[in-house]
């Protein structure tokens, strides 16, 4: 019954997906198994750039504020990420960070949450939540004097009180690779009057999202895990019409720059809001940045031809399966555990594993083979974690065998010991 | 004494800064104008942003955190662009876009002088100060209940009553390329305890500027104008050291996103500003348009060994110099004014000429010849306004000659009264 390298191959045979991955460039020799932290280069991203620096910059310069629709490429693109959330077109911006646009839908939810009800003078998140998150949050709590309560996920529940004004989570959990079911909490939440806020940036492009569906409030998510738009790439904020459209708050987000402005070429002194969501755009901003964000967009439409998110979904849990089968038929005894539910409705698109001890080294030893996962380091409450991210679009399950081959050879070997794999860098 | 073509000519023959020139990929037979609304391509752009993509990120991929040194990226820029806007290493930051970073400066000066004054409650700008500026101080003063007063340039002195928190300006107006003197109202301000807020985006690259001579408070400013780093490039923020490193407010910048904290890969869920300028990060950056930046800093670099921003400033003036007595001597009686300051202390690097109508289609008929300036909309108060920026890193002095006879020949000709050239487009 156990699985062999012949039966991976047979599956990368079937693999409907499979001619996804010559739109990319690998590293040869490398299974990258961090599409989580940085996703891989689109084929098409150089020659785009390129054309970018060369001819809409170099030759056109500023006409191609009108010519190449510098302009609207913010809500190009946001049409483009919409059907991977559930969105519609012209809801989605991709603009600034998941930090900024963060800072801008928290700010929203607080100022509608607060003026319906001022009594609601609490932020409710996961304790685990990635940490930018709660450092937005915890900003803005306490410049308005409100509390910030962080919670373990058992525990959202029971914390969504009369006085929660906003319930903010990420989708998939960075550091277990968790899902939440967004539908039954934003549910229980709104059941109780909470806005609801959810991150994406280990859903989009990872696992269906459908943000209608599930009657969310806000939500934003990153450009350069999942949907491979380049280091840094270009953030997306998403905001449900019922709240982008209310007309009675001028400084409903408050980073009020010229690009949300109803009229940004009249240079008028005074600020007035575009409608819906381009009210969320504030700068200018880095379009040969946002042109490579495009290129990772383009292989999810060229995916839609294939089955789209629904069959990337269907791969991803088959490569999660069996990595988790593989690791625990032939790297037993060696002390790893799994921090990644086991339930499919649980799990997003990565496999995280924890050790007690040397985490860190045995990540490194592996990246020395050219499987690169990452480690993300715990603290008195959550474990260390070795983490791999599972990317349908250009992983295949031969991979997934040769990469638990070298984490078993790796551990029997116990050359993770070497003094090189364990010392940690500043950055890893 | 009339300046002939020939003289032109002598002008650029002993011109020092003349081989700055190549530095620079200028589409063929264009005169451009437009440097101070997107400054043109270096040619070592194009190399760096494929190598950025090619290599950095699609062979390296998340190693290049480290092994090229994404994380400092945005101080590495900053220190590079320090020495032309009299700043020290360390001191600067190129991240985010100018209205993010002016959020950060403003929240940041308003935290502190109303701690120390809580009765001072406004904040003083220009009315035709750039608009985005006025967004984000509309906003933020409407958050606060404070109070936004607008002035005409002659009236900032008297505007420094004791209820005032923070004076914010831009140095070089975008309309009128009229320059303030910097340290003059620094000083007034700060005699009556009013911080100062100074935006570079017309002067970084372009007019020498001293911020620790003239003793300023904060600064931000605009990497895509005369610092050459491509549409959209991220811009800069700068604190006085006194600001930047006090110890007593965790959020008195209050976008406070991972990149900003003490210990940003610890993953601690509490937020502990880095120290000093670090804490004005937020959220990741985009690398492949932070590198782009990176190659118009180089040639302010190349441009050291040739007399630097002194020397730049020289030939500016003289350019600019040279526009207006062409223009008045050879478009004279087509109704031109000028904008613009003749005193060499008061003026930018760019001549605004005023026309009571028709403004916008002679700047389209000019474009249509090749010489690219722009057009600035007036309202009620302010004048349409013809703009033309002269980067005297790429500009010569037979540039000039060409596009004022340019200029005589579409006003001479009438060509300008074209039906195609009085279409206004969305996005000029």
């Amino acid at each position: 019954m156990t699985t062999t390298l012949q039966d991976c191959r047979a599956l990368d045979a079937q693999d409907p997906l499979a001619p996804l991955r010559a739109h990319f460039t690998l590293p040869p020799g490398v299974i990258y198994l961090d599409g989580n932290s940085l996703g891989v280069l689109p084929k098409a991203t150089a020659a785009r750039v390129a054309d970018v620096v060369a001819r809409e910059w170099g030759a056109d310069l500023i006409q191609s504020w009108n010519t190449a629709s510098w302009f609207d490429l913010p809500q190009r693109l946001g049409d483009q990420l919409a059907p991977l959330i559930g969105a519609r077109p012209g809801e989605v911006m991709c603009t600034d960070t998941t930090s900024i646009n963060l800072f801008k839908v928290l700010s929203a939810a607080l100022n509608i949450a607060r003026a319906d009800s001022p009594a609601r003078r609490r932020v409710v998140s996961e304790r685990s939540n990635f940490p930018t998150d709660l450092y937005i949050a915890e900003g803005l709590c306490q410049e308005r004097g409100l509390d910030l309560l962080l919670v373990e996920p058992g525990e959202i529940a029971a914390s969504l009180t009369p006085d929660v004004a906003v319930l903010m989570l990420t989708h998939v959990n960075y550091r277990t690779g968790a899902m939440h079911d967004m539908a039954a909490l934003t549910a229980a939440a709104q059941a109780r009057g909470i806005l609801c806020i959810w991150d994406l940036c280990h859903s989009a492009g990872a696992v269906p999202v459908d943000l209608h569906g599930a009657n969310a409030d806000f939500a934003v998510g990153c450009g350069y895990k999942y949907l491979n738009g380049g280091p840094g790439a270009p953030a997306f904020v998403w905001v449900h019409p019922r709240h982008a459209d209310r007309p009675d708050a001028k400084f409903l987000q408050p980073l009020s720059g010229w690009w949300g402005h109803a009229a940004p070429f009249a240079f008028t002194p005074g600020y007035q809001p575009a409608p819906g969501i381009t009210r969320y755009l504030c700068g200018t901003q880095p379009i040969i940045s946002l042109s490579a964000l495009q290129c990772g967009l383009d292989v999810f439409t060229a995916a839609e031809a294939l089955g789209g998110m629904a069959a990337l979904r269907t791969k991803s849990l088959a490569l999660t399966d069996l990595f988790i089968a593989l690791v625990e038929e032939r790297c037993a005894g060696h002390g790893l555990g799994l921090a990644t539910p086991r339930d499919h409705a649980q799990r997003g698109s990565q496999v995280c594993l924890t050790r007690a001890e040397y985490a860190y080294a045995i990540v490194q030893a592996l990246i020395a083979r050219r499987v690169v996962g990452d480690f993300r380091k715990g603290d008195g409450a959550y474990p260390d974690i070795l983490r791999f991210g599972f990317t349908p679009l250009y992983l295949g399950f031969e991979d997934v065998w040769n990469a638990v081959e070298h984490l078993r050879q790796v551990l029997d070997s116990g050359e993770w010991q070497r003094p090189e794999f364990n010392q940690r860098n500043a950055v890893t």
